[in-house]
This record gives C-alpha cells, structure tokens and sequence, in this order.
C-alpha cells in the first residue's frame, strides 16, 4: 500500500482508535491497529475484541492496500509531528516492514499479518435509532460514576439502558449502581426504539463512547441486539458486546414516601462536605447530617484526628419537617453534588432509609443514597 | 492560645511547610506542624529531622501559646475554606484539642505535646552569603535533574555546592551528576562566599527550597557550617542536614580537548529526538547521531518495532569535521536539550568519549554527557 495523509485527521482518528487498542502486550495483534486503504478512504481499526471501533478518513493512495502497526507507537509518532505536515505510508508488499515518512523524517515499522487481525462480528442488529451526542453524553455523564468496579458483581459494571412507559410516555432510561448508591436518567425516547431490550453497556465501551461525544448537537446512530451495541458517529463505528448479565430490580430500591424534603445549595452544600470531610484521611469517610427547620448542621469524627462541623442556614437551606440525622460517605455525596446545577433536593425518610437525591432543575435526574450509620 | 489570622497567609506559609512534613507515620509529631504564638507573630514549624521549616506570619493573639497538629489535615481545611476567611484558633489548655473556627465551619484538632517536637539544632553557621533567589534559581534548574536517585551512591543524591577560583575570579558552583551525565553552573561569587567548604545539598532540600524562590529579585541569605545548611528567604527559614559524604573529582571526567564542535537549533533537535525515541517504548531508549558536514542524522532502532530516523540539514546545523557517529540515551538528551534556551553546543570527540554540551547564550553551564554503544 502507498498513501498519502494530513496529521490532523490522522492524529483525530488515532486518538479516538488508541484507546481501543489493547495495552497489555498478552496477544499481540491486539495492541496493533489495522490500516486498510481502498484508494479513496484510509480506514483505521482497533479492537480488544470486547470493542472493536472503526474510523475513515478521506485520503488519496498510489496503491491500495492493508496493513497492521503497533497502535501506541503510530500515536505517539503523528503526535510528535509537526502541525500540517504530510505523511506518507509506503509498504512495499506484505509482511516488509511499513515505512512511513513526513518531511526528513521516516520511520520503518514491523507489521503483523493483516489476516491475524481479529474481525468483530456484529451480528444482527435489529434494533435502530438516533439520538443527539448532547443527549448521549448526559444518559452517560450523569450515571457513570454510580457503576460498579466490582468485577464479583459483573452486571454491575455499566450503564443499563432501557425502555419504559411512563405516563403514557416512553423514554431512555439510563441506570447504574453499585449497590451503595443509584443514579437514573430518562430521556425522550428516540423514534423507532420502543421494543428495543434492556442492555447493560460495559464501563470501556461507556468511556470510550464518552470520548467520541463532543459535538452536542451531531447525531449518533445507535443500532442494537441483545448481546451487541454499535454507535455510528460521524465517520466513526464503534461496535461492543453487552454485558451478558441481567440487570438487578432497581427500581425496587427507589424509595416513593420519603416525605421530609430538604433544599440546599449545591455549592454550600458541596464546600461543606469538603471541609468537614477534611478532618478524615480515609477513603471513605463518614459525614452525619442533621435536618432541623431551615438548618442543616454536617459533622465528621475522625479517632486520630479531632472532629469537624459546619452548619447551613435558611440562606443556604429549606426545610420545614422533623429533625432527622443521617450519615452517608462524603465522596459519594460529593459525587452526587458534583452533578447538580445550582439545587439539591433531599427526600428523607429516617436515619437508616435510602435517600432521594434530585437536582431541582432538572426533573429527569433522580439519584438513590444509601446511608451509613455513624 | 487564641489568635485569629487570614486565611491567604495562613495557607501560604501551610503550603511551605506541609512538604517538609513526614508523610509516612512512622514517628507521629512528625506529620504535624507547630505553631507557636508569641502575642504578635504566629510561627509554623514543620520537620523531618533532616530539614526543618519555619515560617512566620504577623497575626493578634488574646492569649500566646504552642501546639502541635496534623499539618496535611490543617493544610486540606484551610485550602478548603472561601477566600478572604478569618480563621480563629483557640486551645483552652496544653493537651486539650485545638478548636479552629472560620464563620460556620468548625473543627477541633487532636494534638500531640510541644514538648516532643523535635527541634534542629543548626549549631554554629560560619559561612553567610547573599545570593538573588534568581540566581539561586538557575544553579538548582540547570543542575537538579542529573542528581543520582541511587541510594547506594548516596553522595550523587544532591547538588554539590563549592566555590572555585578561575582565572583569578571567584565562582560559587553547583554541581550534580549520576555517573551517566554531568551538570555544572557558575555563577558570581557572592561576597564573604570565599572560605566556604565544599557541601552536598541533598535532593529533598534542593526540592523544598526551590518552591520558595518565586520571586527573582528577593535576596537569599545562606548560612552553613560543614554539616549544615541555612536559607533564610523573607519571613522563612530552612535549615538542613547536609550529605555525609565527599563529592567525587568531577572535573577529570569533563573533557578538555573535545575539538568538534556541533551547533544545533534546541528545538528540532529536541523535536527530532522526540520522534525518533518514539519508536521505542523501553524506559531507555539509545539514540544514534551521525555527524556530517553540517548535517545531523538521528536514528533509533527497537528490536520489537522497526527502525527511525531523522535528519536536520544546514538550517538547523553547523558541522565542518570529520564524519562521527554516537548514542545516547533518548531521555538524558531530553533533559539536557529542555535546559537550553535556543541552540545547542556539542563537543565532540569520538563514539565513546564523554561528550561536552553547552547553551550557546549560557556561557557559565555546561553539561557532559557519556555515550552508550549502539
């Protein structure tokens, strides 16, 4: 193959295909990213065949042709080139080293066999819609901290995304959890996606996806089946397994009664927990709130170092109810409030009942916190 | 005690001390940072019994008085509060927690007892000179990185720190090396500088005194003795233990009659030799040049991953002798090319002889660098 090619396009594509590419060196093809080039388009493909993510560039070539080279290596070099320059891709004929050229410098690569390189089969999928990259990012943004690491608890470990009927309406619901706490996002549901089966997206896939979203307003074409998901973006396709798990009943664990509600500002609230939380240096550390009208009073101990409290008042909090005292670990709350506009909305049931967390502007959003005696 | 302070200076002077602090707890107090009120100033004190740190900031207390806390947890709460917080402190009595108060935020401190923080003991400093921050600046930023991290070679762990007379003028010089590569700057001798004994200022100091030298123009006081060293820098003073050991005879291994000499522009060298060391992920990745007649070849080779090569012309270039080729290690080239403002000096004398580098516009650095075999 013999091709020429822009930096810019180039290092785009890579950025996005590098993260794909498998680091751990245990199959060695998996670290590599497969080039192929028709004559009209260079396609780069990378997969750790969990994903496998495919992206085309427009680019003019002397001789067809395909190839695979160490996908960190070609990063790191295209990166290192100069802005605007060209680079030229040359293999004489397969298996010879791939030599690549932009101004005075050149490099020649060792390849792996094109045929060795692993194809992802996507299957059928039967199911279709488009949904806003804006949209995407805030199903992903919103619930992606709440996933579990736990790999005991696999069906966990990402995002579940779903359909339900509400209110004679359908929308896309967004879920995850890791048994501690919970956070849910409903968006409109996207036409044609009603009978569409609830998948469970692996946490790799979720952040890689994540990566290809800065464009709010582009569309993303998202096609699926039960054990495959695949997101056209642009020039990009990024296909994936599934989790193959069943996610758990959540909503189960959504209280309905919690009826004390507590306001609070969001940036008093999250500055508090941090100053409070600061006596601690353990990960996880617990925090006690305790409600009284209009008053939020947040405490921590720490039996090394000495105790710490900070208390809000009617300027940063409302709420008209019974006292309650409730602790929960500070950087779960504080992952919650990193999601909150301006508003937090509490709904309490008493010290030892999951709390609802909600941002009061944005209805959609829902989080559960599971408390903590302390 | 009971004193209050703002916060600005407070987290200032914290941020100063907190590096001296031991972080690993084998020795408690050691964590901790004394403050010591004596009605009209508030000193901070942080040690690890190699170096310690004070720090003085004008503050009003009702009540004098010393205590010892947590200095990363004091750190982290003060950082943590808004801008332009007054802080009160306030300990009813020797052993009781210390309570911190700033608008609504409160907290109580363990303590450990005064009387167990330990104390340096400077002894007597002999030698005083004056020397710009500025100055005292460009000795630790040209020399630091070619400090030895082997603990075997514990008299390389540092910069040595000496005077030398050439061609009847003074010089304060600092020195360091690892055995691989040689860093050396001259600067004016200070007045009163030249009985001074030869010192090795180890690594952690050089560390801390270099975050307080921000501003050029501010006069460093220096004070030391044969084991011990003294900056004074505004209201702080940073007293340390230095290195037991003798620096060795460096100046045998800086080459004297190196007769090839090679100009190169800083920056594509170093762009070169970022490109070129791609190629290779190993942590020590050997660069080959090849010199000609106002032409530099770069080239590296992984066994693994193919081959690289670069070449800089006459525009980036100067060379009129003979023919040489020599490795280096990708990374020491690195670090001695980011210390050069705009064009590089190599002398040359062949494959295996240490090679002299120097900053054109930098007359009083030098570098040495020894070749490896490629």
């Amino acid at each position: 193959m013999k091709f020429k090619v822009d930096r810019a396009p180039l290092l785009r594509a890579l950025s996005h295909v590098n993260g794909v590419a498998e680091k751990r060196n245990t199959i060695p093809i998996l670290a590599n990213v497969l080039l192929e080039h028709d004559g009209e388009t260079l396609r780069l493909t990378a997969t750790d065949m969990e994903i496998a993510v495919v992206e085309e560039i427009p680019s003019t070539a002397t001789r067809a042709g395909a190839v695979t080279i160490p996908a960190a290596v070609l990063f790191e070099i295209v990166r290192k080139l100069p802005d605007g320059a060209e680079i030229e891709f040359n293999q004489e004929s397969a298996e010879e080293p791939l030599h690549l050229r932009a101004g005075r410098y050149a490099t020649s690569l060792n390849v792996l066999p094109v045929d060795d390189f692993p194809a992802m089969v996507a299957g059928d999928l039967l199911h279709h819609f488009t949904i806003q990259a804006g949209e995407l990012r805030t199903l992903i943004d919103r619930t992606r901290f709440a996933m579990s690491n736990e790999e005991t608890r696999y069906y966990l470990n990402g995002i579940y995304l779903h359909v339900v009927l509400e209110e004679k309406k359908n929308y896309l619901r967004a879920v995850a959890t890791d048994g501690h706490r919970l956070a849910k996002v409903d968006t409109e549901a996207p036409l044609g996606i009603k009978s569409m089966p609830g998948i469970i997206v692996p946490r790799k896939t979720v952040t890689e996806v994540r990566k290809l979203l800065d464009n709010d307003s582009a569309d993303v074409e998202v096609a699926l089946s039960e054990t495959r998901i695949q997101f056209r973006i642009g020039s990009i396709l990024l296909t994936s397994k599934l989790v193959d798990g069943t996610f758990p009943e959540y909503s189960r664990v959504i209280p309905q009664n919690n009826s004390r509600i507590l306001r609070v500002s969001k940036q008093d609230l999250a500055a508090a927990v941090g100053r409070v939380a600061a006596i601690s240096q353990e990960r996880s550390r617990p925090i006690k709130l305790t409600v009284t009208k209009n008053h939020l009073t947040l405490s921590a101990i720490s039996p090394d170092q000495g105790i710490a409290q900070e208390e809000l008042d009617e300027n940063s909090v409302t709420y008209d109810s019974d006292e309650v005292e409730i602790g929960f670990q500070a950087r779960y709350l504080t992952d919650i409030t990193d999601q909150i506009d301006a508003e937090a909305e509490f709904a309490l049931a008493d010290s030892s009942s999951p709390t609802l967390i909600r941002d009061t502007e944005q209805p959609a959003v829902l989080y559960v916190l599971m408390p903590i005696r302390v």
